[in-house]
């Protein structure tokens, strides 16, 4: 699972070969097929999902103890930004390589990728109204803060620097800052 | 090069074959290789920078005789939200399923996808000016801009709805009123 997470985030779905998944994680081939019986898709699901609940936690650490809204969407990028520069611009979001991949192509890892995105939509929606954001700018503050992460990381990972994730920050505060009571 | 156009946007470089690229245009196998002898690399490259211009050449017809800065965003978000629709969830972005495809795999794609984000870059920083922004904020609002359209499209594709593009829109004009002079 760990090893077809790290491949699938930098290399894509189709990019990526159950022989490569085997061979990074130091598995018998046999064994991909004795855990994920469905084989690569089966495996793609589960890392699809479980990466990106793990994602998750990694927001909600965030903003778990964090009094002031504006430092957490700011701390949020700021690690953003360090992890891509720390990975030579290898990891950024763990699924958003696979749900371009897939969307008109894999329903089932598409439904994946839907789920999980709802996923992030929801528990965003359910923490920002904890700063007194009504439930409506609440949900329209998460939408845009990973509409700005998703793109901020394709042009970082493209143009291998980190402006766009310090330009994400600045305006996701500036959002944040009009729909704050 | 229309047909690898198509096929790259929806189904990603990896998940493109050289046999369907030539499928779908109707042509003769060997036709490939004797218009790009580089093969899908040479094409992939090529499909790359010039979608990525013509995209940018739809930027320009929003903002062409468009006196209102936030006019001219808010009819960039409308018109993507519809060929989403229009196309079942599959033609957004031409460049952003290749570009974090090859950001860690292709050093050649990457660059080209470089230099059509870096071109986008230019033109919106040289165009948003006229509407009285410094360089500095014309710049970051036309980084914030794509880094919500491509986010947007991602999450689009992924949900088969449009609401993040709506979301990209009302967050893209909010950044801007605040620029405005």
């Amino acid at each position: 699972m760990t090893a077809g997470a790290e491949l699938l985030r930098r290399n894509g779905y189709t990019g990526t070969g159950v022989k490569q998944i085997v061979q990074a994680a130091n598995a018998p081939f046999g064994s991909l097929y004795h855990f994920f019986p469905g084989g690569k898709e089966q495996l793609g699901e589960e890392v699809i999902r479980t990466s990106g609940m793990l994602y998750l936690a990694l927001f909600e650490i965030f903003f778990a103890d964090e009094p002031d809204l504006i430092h957490g969407i700011e701390a949020c990028f700021a690690s953003a930004a360090e992890t891509l520069r720390e990975t030579d611009y290898a990891d950024a979001c763990p699924i958003a390589t696979v749900a371009l991949e897939v969307a008109s192509t894999n329903e089932k890892l598409r439904i994946a990728t839907a789920d999980v995105f709802t996923a992030w939509i929801e528990a965003g929606t359910e923490k920002f109204g904890k700063y007194g954001l009504s439930a409506e700018s609440a949900r329209l503050l998460t939408i845009a803060l990973v509409n700005s992460l998703e793109g901020a990381f394709v042009l970082s990972r493209s143009l291998r620097n980190t402006e766009s994730l310090q330009v994400a920050g600045i305006s996701s505060v500036a959002l944040a800052r009009t729909l704050l009571p």
